[in-house]
């Protein structure tokens, strides 16, 4: 094969700013914006790098040709030193890497490609939860069937359950925010953790050496580094950080269950984008695709969580044990296929439509159903007795579903066969009255709704630039 | 089977205190409370609940009496009904269960189960910490080999690596407070999440419903409440649980790890514990049992999290998509085998011994090769070549090395052949000056170890208790 | 806590029969067997050991006192050893567990539990096969709407749809059937796998070594045995049998994901049984409990296919690597939830029923759709222009599909519509007559259907006690 | 990003043979060999498809022209149209995809992808086994310490312990030769699994259809067709294609990890290729890369696993639920690392040394410990008390593992100790020449490493293409 093979989830799903950060040329320049952080703590606490050499790698740091890396490294054979020399050809000076393993350069740089992406899907998931409440807050009121073990239970609203989802997704969200404000960084700690190199470098000043640790920290806009590591940063670390990409999927793929549920039914659709009309030969056929994208990126989200999970606890002494492959897969790929799914969802929020004709007709057929317990408050105070009540509403509602799903028959006449019995004491107008389409029955839903509004409307604050985030094209 | 098959997990690894949350008489003393809590709120709020009757449940809250109410249900046909009547034939009152539906009961119980053991496991690894600590501090200053690939690469001590493993658990100790802090009650929301039946109560008084919210949170310890949820909590949350529990295992599950490793080079041993000295016919056998358990019980952590995984993101409609006989099994047996590895690693903590004389003997061995980047850096000051110091050092280390593991050289001779070397600028004698046994090649060690320690003793100050844990006998 | 909290698998879902390979007093008998086995491979082998003492110990083997062991176990602290006297004081005699140590019984005891649960999982899926069969033989001509993408696409029966999970259960039976009949055995192997102590019992021959492990063998009923082990048998054995019980659960969990479906939208339903009818509130509600719980099974399935994974490939040397807690957790509750599932599945199929009304009324509204392709080749064949004819299908199809979700339109007219749109050459009475109920439009379904019923037969006559399988009852 | 992201697993680790089955050419070509094979099947059945169309589809099979087809798709719109059209070009004629829909097309050549990956993996499987009984064969006489627990247990010989993982491999060898010989083809069932199209093209034939279904198996050398599908195959068979790689996966990974426990023992290596000797800086570090690749892959491994397990009974209806992303990822990715993983044991096998000395030392140290068994039935045979004599042994084994442990005493004088002991009959020479060296305390071992290399002959014979494959390079 001459073409290599493209990785699926970056050319078809993922955003071309999540790629960036995994690309060979994105790590590269993360790569030098690491030497140069480490460069200017190094040229703060004295040692002899001119700010001048500084200004020359800050300048060429752009300059990405992966093409003239590559010769050097088929001349030089170890990737890192050619990327040193390459980086210290365009500079024209060789300060950079001093008292550097190769996994102070890796590790660290993982961990701030790791962090920025984590910034930006921060970023992207607030915008998806604004699109969410704009959804939320159009179809606040708009009473739809509520489901519990797929079988008509209570009404709700369309809005709030579109809330529901949405709090699940919040209660994520809060948990992405601590995470990137904890994520520590590994730092400068050589070939099993304790500084050695770096400690020589400054002739055993250790101050020295906690204070570089500090301002590179600071100037990769880390808040927080690891004290006592080995070779490497703790693999669990990163396992924290799939699962959390994996619990901020939660919410968006029950949504997306949910969607494609309701549009078997007719209620809903995920819309009628180019291509999502089925085959040509069954043009009625509008398949909720990308629903079934974002609930499959999320079981492939779960494998990266499970190759994760492999390493967490795995260490052997000060480390490295087997993670390489695994890292190089599973930190990429579950990037890529969060952020698919997060365009996939942008895509349905902004597309969806509902078929309101279908929704209240669904309505009329179960509301009686729903409202038995209202009723039976009812018929308590008029003074029925409980248990009499319970039996008569008991026995029509079972005739009633089983006469219309066995017989056909087409409307909910419950109020008429509860009004006529003795046991029961409204009449059958009472009950039709209580019965009258309205919100009677949707108990906090609209207030719910509102206030999940309200909780995004404050992440928007916190995240201005979110309400500027594009999708991308879906393929 | 005449006799029931036990939990292996409950009976054999986890503690009494931890069965006793999700034991059947425990999980009813927890609803009773949560009935209690949700009796207080009504009766704050004015419904027609005499503070008698609250007294009444108060009294009679810890007598549980399993049959009895297994008599009941076997006539009544219903689980909540029949615990239902059994309290409230102890207090001699029927107030409690008004406007809830079974989950209303359930989810929020369990979750309750589950802030209170989220608590106790708080406790434990804090205790657990300590225990580190001490070990850590105890052993800051014992150089030993640092191992990466398993190789030996550059000296450290021991309580670093300890620490090392400290650090990781500390890392996870943090995300479980933020986890418990922010652990929200689903609160009583009815059916399908509008909390109908609960405003039907209040004659749809909206505030009230939220203000007995709000209630019954404070009264059963939780510091937030979700707003807008289905039937049941997000299901994500948990796996954010069992997530976290898994991450809290993968330090102390690398730390047994390393033990296993240390204990067959016969550097270290987690102890002579009755039972440890393998089979009868193998006395000299001190197999690292308890480690492996730790290691074994971290894989049955991943399970799962696994099967809470499958639920995350599954949810049909307002919910209970088949989740139930899942929770049923996951959410006790994670906390079961969570619990029993930080039982074992208690042990292992208390009871590891080291050798000192292996310790030393593997040292000896390997020191030359661990000193050799500073070796390089001493040569460069006296003005050798880098190239053809680097040259000399790398043609004799690896002669060495297979002198050693080819010829059975007993004796480390790099110190020699290097000195001898005109290529290398220092004599023998001055290179093994610096090499004399001491701690100048560990860097920041002992100084990791003791900010190690330091940060464990302001864990022990949030958790004063956590000093008066004790484990469990070892089954 | 004084009651121990039973293992909820097997209390609430497996049945008698697998509880009792797996409970303490079943394991006893099994381990007894394997003794007998033992004795008399030896003693036809040469051993001194007489006739009658394999008698004496056959006699007593159903003897089994647990609290007299225990109590031998508290004098003696050692499992294995109590168990060897107590067996010898019920048989009067010495003689068992000469050359063996402890994992040659475990080991050899463990894998004769899963034979043996093995061979019970096959009967009751051959039975669960034949009950698919009967209802799809019943409805084998029991025309539905075929849906994909869960839209609907073409007309299928219901009975062929069910031969459709009956296939993928097929398929996974044959995997069962095979995983059997090749199944090994570790056998007598000894401390490190070399059978040392069985060749020194032998006095060196090692052909009596040989035949001794495969009469054992043949005493047991397997097969097959393993040749070269360590102390244990490769546990990538139990991920074969693990993810065997995964696969064969995939069907029946497709199964009931499509009847929960089907329940939702009235078209069927999983039974009345006894606690099926929803709370007591809401009457109306008959919750697929029964098939959640299939599904939910599934997920916790998966979760020891996860536990028995994390072992295999992570073997040291020869043997026992922390796997001792991860098998006592994950096979016998893998057994206990896989017979579950197998329960349910009986359940519902003894329980389920249509509602022929509701899918009637299902297929006239969309039969036309699911005709377009014929529509079209009819269309061709009378010398319509292909271009031409698919377009007017197209934007009809689309046309009526809008208008009855958005307008709420009641009878699918895409036959008029077509028929009076000059671009397509058939008349809407043709069409209409091509529009025929009838199974015109289900190709091969009831063949495939027939043909289903035929292979399950076939099992049938290889597995005659399939058909005498009862069900447990259902909690 | 201006360049695509390179799936890592195809472009560093896997072959050119396996990645070519699963590039966009390679899969283009099955394609158009699957499209081949219903041609030649559709013209033996008297479809109007003349053979000199079949010639020329042949004859162009091969002209692949990526380009030229995505130019296709962009004006079409449509992936499927624009490959027919231009095969249909090239041939110069329109022959093919009659009565098949695109499933028909995308399932079977996705089966036809995994059929050939499977036997190519089943080759490459072969050359392993091929690899390592040459090995185990050299080595069959090698006498090591055995260890269970990581602690030395009994002797045995690398031989046998190579054997051991190859056993492991063996019965995982075996299940993939039974999933090739039954792995079913979906074949040309249409939209829902009907083959509702085929009948219409065959004016309603059943008989003609169930021909071309068989015929369209024998070209493409399936053994075995599904009858009863919906839309797609059965998912699980997708975990049974992957759980079956994992489970080859185990034994390779036991053995790797087994390696690298015994390179940090510096009792083997895995070979000193380029780039094996750690960091400059480090030059004796001898790292165990290759095997920690083993071990990583095998950590990737299991994630796809868990990929394809969310798969199966998962699904909704005639089928298509959310599946194509997953599988678009885990199937060509697991087999990638899989192959990797393949990759990467023939060459550690290839490469891999032992260091003699050091083994001999290691056994020294221990032999006396590992002959306790044979000298306490060496101590019966001459009338020892059992417990006096077993008590000997135990006092002075512990007392010398100590005495080495903490005292560091070099030589184990356990014959010294107990040959002095009154209570234990055999004098101190007459243990030491019980403590020869030789191959006493070995058992079956190398009789076990023999059945093995005729195991593997077998295979040999079976596959004799085997001893032709070349391992790629190693990245």
């Amino acid at each position: 094969m001459s073409t290599p093979i493209p990785n699926i989830l970056a050319s078809r799903y993922a955003s071309p700013e999540l790629c960036a950060l995994w690309s060979e040329g994105g790590r590269i320049l993360l790569e030098r914006e690491f030497w140069i952080a480490v460069l200017k703590a190094q040229h703060e606490l004295g040692l002899d790098i001119p700010a001048e050499a500084i200004e020359a790698y800050e300048k060429v740091k752009h300059q990405i040709d992966t093409e003239s890396i590559a010769r050097r490294e088929a001349q030089l054979r170890h990737d890192v030193k050619a990327r040193i020399e390459e980086f210290c050809s365009l500079a024209g000076c060789e300060h950079i890497h001093q008292g550097l393993t190769s996994r102070d350069l890796t590790d660290n740089v993982e961990q701030y490609q790791i962090l920025r992406s984590l910034q930006l899907v921060r970023l992207k998931y607030a915008a998806l939860l604004l699109s969410l409440a704009r959804r939320a807050n159009q179809w606040k009121g708009e009473v739809v069937v509520g489901r519990t073990h797929h079988a008509p239970a209570q009404p709700t609203t369309l809005g709030k359950r579109l809330a529901m989802f949405g709090e699940e997704m919040l209660q994520a969200f809060g948990r992405l925010e601590r995470l990137i404000d904890h994520y520590p960084l590994r730092g400068l700690k050589g070939a099993v953790g304790t500084a050695l190199d770096q400690a020589t470098l400054f002739d055993g000043d250790l101050d020295k050496v906690n204070t570089l640790q500090q301002n590179v920290l600071t100037h990769l806009g880390f808040k927080r580094q690891l004290n006592a590591v080995g070779q490497i940063y703790p693999r669990s670390l990163d396992f924290e950080v799939l699962s959390c990409l994996y619990q901020l999927g939660a919410g968006v793929s029950s949504l997306a269950r949910t969607l494609r549920l309701m549009a078997g039914a007719e209620l809903a659709t995920e819309g009628f984008a180019q291509g999502q009309v089925g085959s040509s030969s069954m043009p009625h056929k509008m398949n909720t695709r990308t629903s079934e994208r974002i609930n499959g990126l999320q079981a492939v989200l779960g494998g990266y969580v499970h190759m994760a999970g492999a390493l967490a606890g795995d260490q052997w002494f000060e480390g490295d044990v087997s993670c390489s492959v695994v890292r190089r897969v599973a930190l990429p790929d579950a990037f890529f296929a969060f952020d698919g799914l997060v365009e996939a969802a942008l895509h349905v929020l902004d597309d969806m439509g509902i078929f309101e004709v279908v929704i209240r007709a669904e309505l009329a057929r179960y509301l009686p159903f729903l409202a038995t317990t209202t009723l039976l408050m009812e018929a308590l105070r008029l003074g029925a007795g409980r248990e009499q009540a319970h039996q008569a509403i008991k026995e029509h509602a079972v005739a009633v579903a089983l006469q219309m799903r066995e017989q056909g028959q087409a409307c909910n006449d419950l109020a008429r066969r509860l009004g006529a019995d003795p046991r029961f004491p409204l009449a059958t107008e009472e009950i039709e009255r209580i019965l009258q389409p309205g919100q009677d029955f949707i108990g906090l839903a609209i207030a719910q709704a509102e206030t999940f509004v309200a909780q995004v409307e404050e992440v928007g604050r916190r995240y201005p630039a979110a309400s500027q985030v594009r999708k991308s094209r879906l393929l």
